[in-house]
This record gives C-alpha cells, sequence and structure tokens, in this order.
C-alpha cells in the first residue's frame, strides 16, 4: 500500500557526554523514510534548500524510496539543528534552530502521490499537516505527531487536524501537555475523544503505549546498552510502526499491536551510531532476527 | 519450598495529591508477605512494639503465614514512617521516619524457621541481613534488597552480602548509586560481577528489568490507570517473584522470567489502594485472570 510521509529533511549536529557529529542528515522524515522503508516503499514529501549535500540525497536514495517529492528550493537553506544531550541521555537541550525554508511555503504534493493510502504527517504547524491530509482523499490510514510548540500556541488548529487523522505517535511530554494527564494511558484515552482511532505514547528507553477502544497494549523499549545518539529514536519508531502497517496493509489492533514490536525494534538501531548511520546499514536479516529475540524476550508464560 | 522473609512490619503515614491514610500497617515485610502468601507459605521473621495493633497482626495472620518469628517487644515501640507522594507519584518526600524498635537488636530467627530453603532479606543494616543469611545455612535461593543509606554508608558490609547472595531486587536509583551506572542493564551486569546470580532493576512505573548471565528480560509494568498509593510496590513485586520461584521450586531463567510476570502483577494491585488492602483481598482468579491479561497483552508475535 503506498506510504507517503510528510516532515522534515536536515542537517543535524548533535553533541552527547561522549561524542558529537556535526552537519550530518537529520530530519523527522530522513529518519521516518529509512525506518519504513525496510518494511514498505516510501514516498517522501519534504522540501531542503540548495545547500543540502548530493550525498545526503545519496543517503536516502533506495528502490524503495521515492524522492521525486524531496523539492530543493533554489535560494533556500535547509532546516538545521543543533542539540546536546545531557548526562544519561534522557534530557537534551536545544542549542539551535534555524527553520530556513521550513518557514517558507510547504512542499507540493507530486501528482503521482495523490493515490497514497497511508501517510504520514510528522510535526509541523497543525495547519499545514490539515492541508496535506485534504490533499491526499484516498489516504485510509492518516496518522501524525506534533511537538509543544504547536500544543501551545496552536491548539484550535491542531484540534482540527486530530480530528481528520487516524492515529497519533507522541511522546509522554507531548501526551501530558495535550491532555494535562501524566497517566499515559488515561492520556491517551483522551485523545482518542479527540478523533484518532489509536494513539501511542513513546516514552523513550522506557517503551510505549498504544491505547485503542479495543485495549491497550504496553511494550519496553529494547533493551541496548550502547546509546550513542537518540536523535531520530521517535522518528524511526513511527516509521517502523507506519511502515508495519502499510506492508501488512491491516490496521487492526493485532496489526497496530504487532507494529508496536517492529517500532522498537527499529528505534533500537537507530540510536546505536549518530545520524543515519546505523539506521541506514540495517538488514533484513538483522531486523528480522532482533524483532524475533524482543518477541521472544516478551513472551513470558 | 518454606520461604522466610525478614525485614521491618511497621506504621505508615502516607500522604497522596488526592487522599492520606494515618497510621496504617507498612513496613518491606509486610507487604512482601502478603504478596508472596499469594504463591506460597512464608515464614515472617520481623521484631515490633507493644503499641503495634492486634488488628495490624490480624491482617497478617492467614493459613499460610507463619508469624512465630514476629516478635512482639515489651517496651519497644514499632517502626513508624511518614511520607508524602508528590504530583505524579513517581517521586516522593519522607516525612518522618522513627526506627524504634528496628534500631535495637535484629529478631530472633525461631528454631522451627532453620530449615527454610528460599530467603528474603529485606532493606536493613547489611551487617544484619549478612548475619541472617549465616544463620540459615539450609537456604538454597537467597536474594536481597538495599537503599541508598547502605549503598552509601556501608558499602564494605553491603560488597560482603551481595557475595553471600544469590540474587539482589532493587531499583533503578539503588543501582545507579550502587554502580554508577544509569543504564539498568550495565548496572545489573556489574552487581553480577558481585556475587549475584540475578539482578532485578526496579523502574517504578516503567517497569523491571531482569539481568543474568543466561540473558536479559524487560518486563513494562501492568497498564494501570488508578494509582492510589504506590508504597509497597516494590516489596509487593519481590514478595510475588520469590513467592512464585518457592512455589515453582525452580530459580532457573525461564522460572525467573515467569516470576517477573506474577511480580509486576502484584504490585498492580498493591497500588490501588492504601496500605495492604487492596493487596489483602486478593483472590486466586483476580490473580491468574490478571497474570493472563498480562502474559497476552505481552504476546505481540
Amino acid at each position: 500500500m503506498p506510504l507517503l510521509v510528510t516532515g522534515t529533511v536536515g542537517i543535524d549536529t548533535v553533541i552527547t557526554p561522549t561524542g558529537r557529529a556535526d552537519d550530518v542528515l537529520g530530519g523527522s522524515a530522513a529518519y521516518f523514510t529509512l525506518a519504513a522503508s525496510l518494511f514498505s516503499p516510501v514516498r517522501v514529501v519534504a522540501a531542503v534548500g540548495d545547500d543540502f549535500p548530493p550525498s545526503f540525497r545519496a543517503m536516502l536514495t533506495s528502490d524503495r524510496i521515492d524522492l521525486r517529492g524531496l523539492e530543493t528550493r533554489e535560494g533556500s537553506r535547509t532546516f538545521r539543528w543543533a542539540g546536546k544531550y545531557l548526562e544519561n541521555m534522557n534530557q537534551r537541550e536545544t542549542l539551535r534552530t534555524d527553520l530556513n525554508v521550513v518557514a517558507e511555503a510547504p512542499p507540493a504534493i507530486p501528482d503521482a502521490f495523490r493515490d497514497s493510502r497511508v501517510v504520514f504527517l510528522a510535526n509541523t504547524h497543525p495547519a499545514i499537516q490539515w492541508n496535506m491530509r485534504e490533499q491526499l482523499p484516498a489516504a485510509r490510514l492518516v496518522v501524525c505527531d506534533t511537538m509543544d510548540l504547536w500544543i501551545h500556541t496552536t491548539r484550535d488548529e491542531l484540534m482540527k487536524t486530530l480530528a481528520v487523522v487516524d492515529g497519533v505517535i507522541i511522546n509522554d511530554s507531548e501526551a501530558l501537555q495535550l491532555t494535562g494527564q501524566s497517566n499515559p494511558i488515561t492520556a491517551g484515552r483522551e485523545v482518542l475523544r479527540l478523533g484518532p482511532r489509536f494513539v501511542v505514547v513513546k516514552k523513550g528507553e522506557h517503551g510505549a503505549v498504544l491505547v485503542t477502544p479495543e485495549g491497550v497494549t504496553v511494550v519496553p523499549a529494547y533493551p541496548s546498552e550502547r546509546v550513542v545518539d537518540p536523535t531520530g529514536a521517535g522518528d524511526s519508531f513511527a516509521g517502523g510502526m507506519i511502515g508495519y502497517l502499510a506492508a501488512k496493509d491491516s490496521f487492526h489492533y493485532a496489526a497496530l499491536r504487532s507494529a508496536l514490536a517492529r517500532a522498537t525494534v527499529v528505534a533500537s538501531f537507530t540510536i546505536e551510531d549518530f545520524s543515519v548511520r546505523r539506521l541506514r546499514d540495517v538488514t533484513c536479516e538483522e531486523l528480522d532476527r532482533r524483532v524475533a529475540e524482543f518477541t521472544r524476550m516478551l513472551a513470558i508464560g
């Protein structure tokens, strides 16, 4: 089932307690795309500036990734983000955000992408998310992310977007800010009342919670000892989840549960190196092996 | 297999954002005992003062609980603790600790308990834990807890105790303080080097991690929306785990993994009401149903 993602493709600088990576490929759509492409072909809709390195475009190039919607805008500059992780990698500080091309008109959806049936609206202004969704009437499964900025500054528009999506994937602090509920299950149930059929609350190293009218599923994170760079873990999680659902062409509770396991495992690869270095190299064999290990670990009769 | 627990039986006052309970039954051994007795007979070794209410003794009385080692010391006062939970229930503040009888000579182990094969040494001075372990030479499985106070003030004695136990059940902040490692798996592996064959790192609402030479298992907490009072959750977890192991008479990795599920579920009952109110009323049917629900939830193929 054709899967489309729209979000940010950017250039990151990341500092961790043990190392740093300067001017590397980043952005929600970059992580999502590489993660989802492990399961399904992906169509990318995003804009970059004329400073976007050809080598970064090459990193996103594969038989399963359609870059016809990755617009290089002449005279514009690519989105840039710099952040620093604190001691235990659970907290980070944003050092710099240069919106650049992201502050301009949103990227256009190529006509060839109009028949997309599964859509992920990565974090951006909710009015843009809403508009993208309207331009994709063939979509059967539309899932979005958001962030604290939009929750606080554009709540009404966010509510309008939540009313037209099928699923939401957010982290625990966003769930709290959106609903005022610190319990992720209670928060998830409140989000369901706003429109979506399912909500995933991500808790970073503590796993994730899936809340649906059919039931609740909690999964731990994959037990990782080597965390090099958590950047992109959440977007990789979303990519693994939605990529798997698109491949299965099923959005029922059982499929959502299986997708959670894939999402968790894909994110566990991302954090093993800076940027998309590890994620890009994951083979199907490695993925299958880790998914089998993870589901076996959880099978505690 | 006869299971013995030695620890604190006390009187707690607990304040939460939504309510309070004054002068209620508390203490590590009280929670552990009621939790473990869901699976196995339990022998209690603890001391209380002459102010210990007969109604609290009655709460611990059952066919499966042997209170011959619960010594009422004339002229002494019972251990008392008062604490207050902050907004999201993850953090608490100790308002008062009166050691009372706990600061006196440790309770005696009745001769009839000397053949105990499974022993849980709840949190206390590590020299007392070591001494208790020495008095129970028939023990095949000895598991201990500890706390920040002993890690910081009696590290050498704690090391001596860790060298003579088979398992350790501690929370994440204790694991960090003990090893300097914030990753619970890495911390667990370091604790294994000190002697034990298994380590469980409890993460409260985020579940627990079992670390053994055979493998690592991570479980989420049972998805609870109604948390009334988290006091005793950790001791109930330990009770559910060790009680199940004693009943199974197996301490292999597979048994430890199954025990984790029981531990998680038993703790999920404890937090549904103040003190031991909910824990004391759990029926075998409720327990079995929730264990089945939890293991089914985790089975995500």
